[in-house]
């Protein structure tokens, strides 16, 4: 290494000193391999030293489901394989983990030339899943295993908490109700912003604000108008024209910022207006108060206006229950925008989720920490329908073993490379609204339904005894 | 623009298909200007087209605290300011805008030669504050101070959740207890795992396990061994030895993966062991069970075993909460990792914030829409003390009078640049602590204070009286 970059490196590391210039040439936070934890690095270079390289099997899961939660959405999927397949030590970070003087020399030159080479089954992203259920499992030599746990948590976690409470929104709206993301401003930084835009949709929301949702992922992209673009016009009124005329193709009015039935009142009187110039008036924003009231009320200002074309949009702490509190009010809302209970999760903004050791060098693993015991080995889901095609039974079994019904996990990464194109993010949607479908009446309403699915399998329950036996 | 181009931005478009190699060129999600509310974009293009370019003041606040905090912690202005300095569209996203169709041609040529001119004052990251003070206010050009907006809380909201959740963790432990951040995995993706670790240190953690936020904010990282680390050895003891014998420098070992009191009398064993082989044992970490009652286990079996200065650190669920029954039961915890819920900050996942445009053109501006009014002009801050060095009351004021006490925002940025190098996150974390230091006693304790220290100046109260007078 060169001393002038030696000495950098460690004015870097004594100084603290942040400035804007020092960061333009990074990589964004999602696009380094240093984005995991340092004890995947330690363990990592001790397995090397240890010739510890042997295949290890882990597996993702959520140990138990939340009170508020009867299921969960899988999503991150496309992520992982994304993550794992691009996963490189660029220059930089070796020198600088070398600046850290807690790696050998050794280590750092096999980082150099690090590649992902594992296998991975999963289930499909948009599979509705139950606690103790494997969403993943990764077949690999030790380290490579070992190194990918934080950032594969990582990624699952968030989309299937986002995709989990994004369905429970869109079993509880009407069903032909727009649902859209405005979750971003209190989301929990950038990539949370555009990751609970992609999770939401395969859920089943139709489209989200987020601009580089849409750019990245072919997420329609809406909008409507902010307060402060009302409050800069001196009438109120000035501000709704001045917009209709600048996007004639898509106005959504926000009525709410000074009287909202004064506001209703005008855009009846804009509607005829606009429409002599060719222009319609799509719909009108709320965004607070009772909204079940005011939505009534303006509404029926809408409608004795000749306005029963101009829909309504709700927006302002939506969520599950607020909105089936406006559907059980029969609230004559055409449009839930949801924002920070979506992409925050407010109600259960954490999973329960672990990635552990099953299998390593052919011999099941299992671990006994009081209240976090795991399964040992590699499993596989089996799911079983009943005849009207809903989920009667999951079965967790040894992935050797060949049961009844439709084997979740499905092998989709072979030797570090994908096996085939990922499916559409459309398709993903597709399959998630094909799961909702098959839940049991009870385990799609908002409230905690008892009853869980999920089953261990003989052999299953047979080599957790083995294991325990043995230890003794 | 070219038309091969426009057929790849309408294939990217319709096919929705997501793959690694589409992904590879991209540049981070932190790090486009398309993070944005389309609304921000869709108005800023009307302000242009209507000549509505005069000067706005914006003001960031949080409406209220939540229930489970008696204050807040400022951060996030210095990620703010590297936004606002490095504000700038792509020709590719600029290209991606235009193949929307909802954008003027003009708006879009203004974009490519768009940078923010404005200027920010600011209250300085680590300072303490409460409901409806403005931490940080805007002003520039109606235009870019409405584009900014969905960044700005983004950035500020989700750091500023963090301090304030890591300020209680310090204040709930012992003065001489390390913290360290163990959050990374189940954070909201890749930003919030490294800003969880800036906001946390800033406000007195110690440490953090992510090694990205090391690199890249200089904050000291550390870390212990996975339980699948010890569940790869056949023997827990060859586990812990080693590593011990691959990282001498920093052994902290796990012992809770099968049966803790053996492991610790293990742990006892084999510090005599590398004793001899000039190898020390730091630390052992408990991370399930009772861990008061685990601690003292412990502790009695290393203490017995000659084993005093083999430090205990604690993970698994910890928050304030857990630290303070731990330090009420004098459980000998020397270290606690805190995940999880530091980097979710479970019991209060978001806050209700807000951008609001307080003046435009010279006129002070004010919303009322119900349950959401804000205070009018821009406004400054003035901090009162008591003899004790304590926050006595804290005056919002409007920016033009001169009160008494500390003005709490000052000037940070003057047209779009930094008036002067940032401190460095020493600097900041050194004035959180100072900050905390002037907390009333029952505003640091856990439990919620019924005391607000905020007041609203006179000037304040009448010129809302003036704006609702003429409103009607």
């Amino acid at each position: 290494m060169h001393s002038l970059r030696k000495r950098e490196l460690a004015g870097h590391r004594s100084g603290f000193h942040e400035s804007a210039s020092s960061m333009k040439d990074e990589v964004g936070f999602d696009r380094t391999a240093l984005l995991t934890d340092l004890y995947e690095l330690t363990m990592m270079d001790a397995y090397y030293r240890l010739g510890m390289e042997r295949t290890a099997v882990f597996e993702f899961y959520v140990r138990r489901l939340p009170e508020q939660r009867n299921f969960l959405v899988a999503a991150g999927l496309e992520q992982v394989l994304d993550y794992l397949e691009g996963l490189r030590f660029r220059p930089t970070e070796i020198e600088w983990l070398e600046s850290t003087g807690k790696f050998s020399a050794s280590f750092l030159q096999r980082l150099e030339r690090f590649r992902f080479t594992g296998d991975v089954c999963a289930m499909r992203e948009g599979s509705v899943f139950f606690e103790n259920e494997p969403l993943l499992r990764v077949t690999a030599p030790l380290p490579e295993a070992q190194l990918v746990e934080s950032r594969l948590i990582n990624l699952l976690h968030y989309q299937t908490l986002v995709a989990s409470k994004a369905a429970r929104c869109r079993l509880a709206a009407p069903p032909d109700a727009q649902l859209v993301d405005f979750g971003m401003r209190r989301s929990h930084g950038a990539e949370a912003a555009c990751l609970a835009s992609r999770a939401s949709y395969i859920a089943g929301f139709d489209a989200t604000a987020t601009v580089e949702a849409g750019r990245r992922f072919g997420i329609p992209v809406v909008g409507t108008m902010a307060h402060s673009y009302i409050q800069a016009h001196d009438r109120e009124v000035d501000a709704f024209a001045n917009f209709a005329r600048c996007h004639p193709g898509n106005v959504t009015l926000l009525i709410d910022t000074y009287d909202t039935a004064r506001a209703a009142r005008s855009v009846v009187r804009l509607v005829r207006e606009l429409r002599a110039e060719g222009i319609e008036v799509q719909a009108v924003r709320l965004d607070s108060g009772d909204l079940a009231a005011e939505a009534r009320r303006v509404r029926a200002i809408l409608d004795d206006g000749g306005c029963r074309h101009v829909r309504i949009m709700a927006s302002g702490s939506l969520d599950e229950y607020a909105i089936a509190q406006l559907k059980a009010a029969e609230a004559p809302v055409d449009a839930f925008a949801v924002g920070t209970r979506l992409s925050v999760s407010t109600d259960v903004p954490d999973l329960d989720c672990a990635y552990k050791l099953h299998e390593y060098a052919g011999q099941p693993r299992r671990k006994r920490s009081q209240w976090k015991e795991s399964w040992p080995g590699a499993r596989q889901v089996y799911r079983q329908y009943d005849p009207h095609g809903r989920i009667g039974m999951d079965v967790i079994a040894c992935a050797t073993e060949a049961l009844e019904g439709k084997a979740m996990l499905q092998e989709v990464m072979v030797h570090g490379r994908r096996m085939a194109p990922s499916p559409s993010l459309e398709q993903v949607r597709r399959h998630c609204r094909e799961e909702l479908a098959t839940l049991q009446p009870e385990m799609s309403c908002l409230a905690k339904c008892g009853r869980s699915p999920v089953k261990i399998s003989r052999s299953q329950h047979a080599l957790v005894a083995e294991l325990d036996r043995r230890a003794h």
